[in-house]
């Protein structure tokens, strides 16, 4: 079909978007023809200079405007923690929640030997690195609570205290507002064994 | 927050789109990061000269790239049957089905007198003059089966009817795979009184 020949264009582009069909695509292209020109404008300059303005920090990994990051950089957070994370994506939820001040260290994977991913592809060496040179006390592993967050878990705890830091990771169980009936067996079980006295 | 610059300023553009809040538009921001630059660079380009390539067909009303759009310029369509949709993005499901090969027009809203539109503010006239040129035989309403949509059909088919065309308007009853268990009363209580002879 040679109609909409812009619009099936930019169609085709946006159902590539992860959770975006080709429903969806069709409703955001339409939707954007019918909004004012200059939001179109503004996503393209920003979509335009995306890949350039952003890179790694060399100290967390994480992705950037400014090398060190903003988060490295800040001398007011707590550098005598570290929350190590699996994605730059995962700093940017924890920040939301604003619970933790300390500094971040982007992994770059989960250990998954069947995916080929193991120990020497994370960027665990940098992490040691990090712990001998700012004095680290305490590291917060927030990794998923999947098969592959508790192989990596395990495996840096045990490097971490030979290191000589303290480790925890992410208490794991039932979802604030959850309900026990919907709880998978797996999660339930994590949280009787993690219970807290009250 | 005013770590993560340019991806908040990209994650705050793409939550303004429909059908995506601040998460979706969150995972699409790291996944085209995580995409190869070339794919940002083209929807970049779509997308700054999305507004400029498209404008309204000046005979059916329909967003295209020329004037007259390719439809109502497509001397192998059957221009003795128009199709008369509510808005452009009806055409493009239309023309994906491939049940229909006459010419469209595009109404530009329905009738809806408590949100203030009124017959005059649809292409009424535009579509009387349609009929009257091209020589219309039938005129196929594809207006969606709501309050809105049947005023429109009604006041339409009266219009129609004075002008001598032949006028239909698209089926409605239950939907193929769906479940008469779960089907509502009045989509129901439609597909009995529009019943079909087997």
């Amino acid at each position: 079909m040679n109609t909409f020949n812009a619009i099936d264009r930019l169609i085709t582009l946006l159902s590539k978007l992860p959770g975006i069909g080709k429903k969806s695509a069709a409703r955001i292209a339409y939707h954007i023809l019918n909004m004012d020109a200059s939001y179109a404008r503004t996503l393209a300059e920003q979509l335009a200079c995306f890949h350039d303005s952003i890179r790694r920090c060399s100290e967390c990994g994480s992705f950037t405007e400014t090398d060190p990051c903003p988060i490295c950089s800040d001398s007011e957070r707590d550098d005598s923690v570290i929350c190590v994370v699996e994605k730059p994506q995962d700093i940017h939820v924890i920040e939301e929640s604003h619970e933790f001040s300390g500094k971040f260290h982007v992994l770059g994977g989960l250990i998954a030997p069947l995916d080929g991913v193991n120990p020497g592809d994370l960027s665990i060496g940098q992490l040691l690195l990090r712990i001998k040179r700012y004095n680290i006390h305490e590291v917060i592993l927030a990794v998923n609570p999947t098969l592959e967050g508790d192989t990596t878990a395990l495996y840096l705890q045990q490097i971490l205290k030979e290191a000589g830091v303290e480790v925890s990771r992410l208490a794991s169980g039932l979802p604030v507002g959850g309900d026990l009936e919907y709880t998978d067996r797996l999660t339930l079980s994590r949280s009787f064994r993690g219970r807290v006295k009250m």
